[in-house]
């Protein structure tokens, strides 16, 4: 018996009023979800709890069934396991964005123009440099994106620091703070902000900002960096598993639970079939899309309904499976297109299978699945009853 | 944009057999509190957990986002700041009531014939009290009831004493015993053992009682403590706040929490005037109304029902408030005419507001919310859902 979860990332949302106050997933069209939501058991589920914005990482973190509240300390070590980069227990990781800033040191573009080439070069000069008191690993990942570990073995440092990433243009770059009264954590920022003014000077002159400039292009003269974390200890996750994603902090967060990262397929039709081989193999497969997310973020109702269909084209397969097998959909938190981020509000979620108790929703969305059988649960319950079908758990008592 | 938290206290009821088996809420007639339903999202809430019997302070601390099990001692010091005392630190305080006993020390009525006059006297003459090992302040307040205060700064008290209320009339003071083996609440018991026995003495002989006797009322000769508790650090309010209420423990916890305590006026319509008045300065307003639970606590259903309908009369503005602005109205626990005390059942709870999923319930009572969108939730969410709704959350994660 196998399970997949599949994570609609950021798919719920708000009644909008051009769409007569439906929810785009009320308003799509999509024949498979209603049809698995039909085949299946229905509910809402709130990532954290109710209210509740949560991230990616700490919906994710709690889908598989670990507390965050207890593991997380911030996006960077997952944004590094992402990456293949091992952390040690002292590491310090962070988030990184390869960004401009004009010489008066305003960052006028937080993605270097979303440069998409070089960076392997920049990390190779930024890799040189040398830190008062820690060693440097720094990596480039995905276009404008990049992670670095602060290392130490003398020194103990401290996550609890602020960002250097101002958040929006027009800003000096942030002097990181510590967010404690502790010396580790005062230490810590130091070295950060020792980093960010070395690492002005080595992309300064670097050849490859100095061809970007020749192009016209936004050169990539200073990194940004947020979300300071240390690697949480995860429990290895109780079934054979793996994991198809785009996102770096996804396949981060699954890599760390012991799971295979297998490279996603562009097309979602390919991708689902792909999904199916590697559940041949494994018991249980993660499949994160990300597109409905950035739909709400852009705040594009449109494009978020139209997502939403070309997802639910590539399903006809899950029916099948889920006659044998189980298959949970769900959102990993509502993106509203009203609020362009991450929002309390509650997901929808089916869970289909061989031994469900099906209830009487028929439309996959966040009203319908609120009238299910599962009512309201939480991110952390999902894995209890996923398991506790597949018959994979063990009694609490006798 | 601006929240108007709305507590009918009690207000949740049980299925009343001469009702034909439908409770207050049901019956009354409604038209303002089921406009509001069906323009909400609805649920049922448990104050506390499910089958926790809440009191209106650990109730309204839920409410308001604190945990109730991390900061709740005892009731003490949210009556002291509801009548303007500032605790410190090591500072126990107890709500007190003025009550009459026999010559025998049994007491025979325990709000002294519900004494409403010179009490102020009363309570100076009580202040003058000197303790072997801790100073007292004590200070009346409406009608029967006062505060008292312990203070030492040489020895470390306790709150873990039990009451010497009895409870009921027929019975003696009870001789306030160590709930814990220590001897910071042993010490706290003995004092205010020496308080009850200090306080007989001084107010047998006061001319308040002399002047209450000779007009055949009963005398204030007694003090019954309960509630033993010391000041909570309550983290501020997130938003800027005021509360009308008209009890004291309700108007103590606000104050704690950092809001404006506003005079309520006597009657709803003009005090829901007054609470859209406020709603203009601040972004959030609780409002408690204390009756339905009074008709609750006098196993009166008919009254319950009457209260009702004046409450929900006195709503028309509201639905038109809950265009820009969001509306919850709930009850802080069940005050069943059947039990005459506050129990464990759920009550109704609706968040109205322009970015809610509305719900298809058109009525505002136990078991129609309990079909809402909400499912349920407990009284700790509700902070987190609204401050969701009105932008004002952080995101837990990246």
């Amino acid at each position: 018996m196998k399970a997949l979860l599949l994570v609609l990332d950021g798919v719920g949302d708000r009644p909008i009023k051009e769409l007569g106050y439906r929810t785009p997933l009320e308003v799509a069209n999509t024949p498979n979800l209603d049809r698995i939501a039909e085949l299946g058991i229905n509910g809402i589920l709130d990532p954290i709890s109710p209210g509740i914005r949560a991230g990616s990482d700490t919906a994710h973190l709690a889908l598989l069934g670990y507390d965050p509240y207890e593991i997380y300390t911030g996006r960077g070590p997952f944004e590094a396991a992402g990456i293949g980069l091992k952390l040690e227990r002292n590491d310090i990781a962070l988030r990184c964005n390869f960004a401009t800033i004009d010489e008066n040191g305003i960052v006028i573009d937080r993605r270097a123009g979303r440069i998409s080439e070089g960076t392997e070069k920049l990390a190779k000069a930024l890799n040189n440099i040398k830190l008062s008191k820690a060693k440097i690993i720094f990596k480039e990942s995905v276009a404008h994106r990049a992670v670095l570990i602060l290392r130490s073995k003398n020194e103990k440092l401290s996550y609890r620091v602020s960002d250097s990433d101002p958040h929006e243009v027009g800003k000096p770059i942030l002097k990181v703070k510590p967010l404690e009264n502790s010396p580790e954590a005062e230490m810590t920022a130091n070295l950060l902000n020792e980093f960010t003014e070395k690492a002005i000077e080595v992309l300064k002159e670097h050849e490859v900002n100095k061809k970007r400039e020749k192009e016209g292009k936004l050169p990539a003269n200073a990194i940004l960096m947020r979300g300071a974390g240390v690697t949480p200890n995860l429990k290895p996750f109780k079934l054979s598993s793996a994991c198809i994603a785009t996102t770096g902090i996804i396949k981060g967060i699954c890599k760390l639970a012991g799971m295979d990262i297998i490279p996603a397929k562009k097309e979602y039709k390919v991708r689902f079939k792909q999904a199916l081989e590697v559940l041949e193999k494994k018991e249980f497969l993660l499949m994160n899309i990300k597109e409905p997310d950035e739909a709400g973020h852009d705040g594009d109702f449109r494009k978020k309904i139209e997502i939403i269909e070309k997802i639910d084209e590539s399903l006809d397969e899950i029916p099948e499976f889920a006659k044998d097998n189980y298959v949970i959909i769900l959102g990993d938190h509502s993106t509203p297109v009203s609020v362009r981020d991450h929002t309390g509000d509650s997901v929808p979620v089916v869970i289909c299978g061989p031994e469900v108790r099906v209830d009487t929703v028929r439309e996959f969305n966040e009203r319908s699945c609120a009238k299910g059988g599962l009512n309201r649960i939480k991110g952390r319950d999902v894995m209890p009853i996923l398991l506790d079908l597949m018959n994979k758990s063990e009694k609490f008592g006798a």
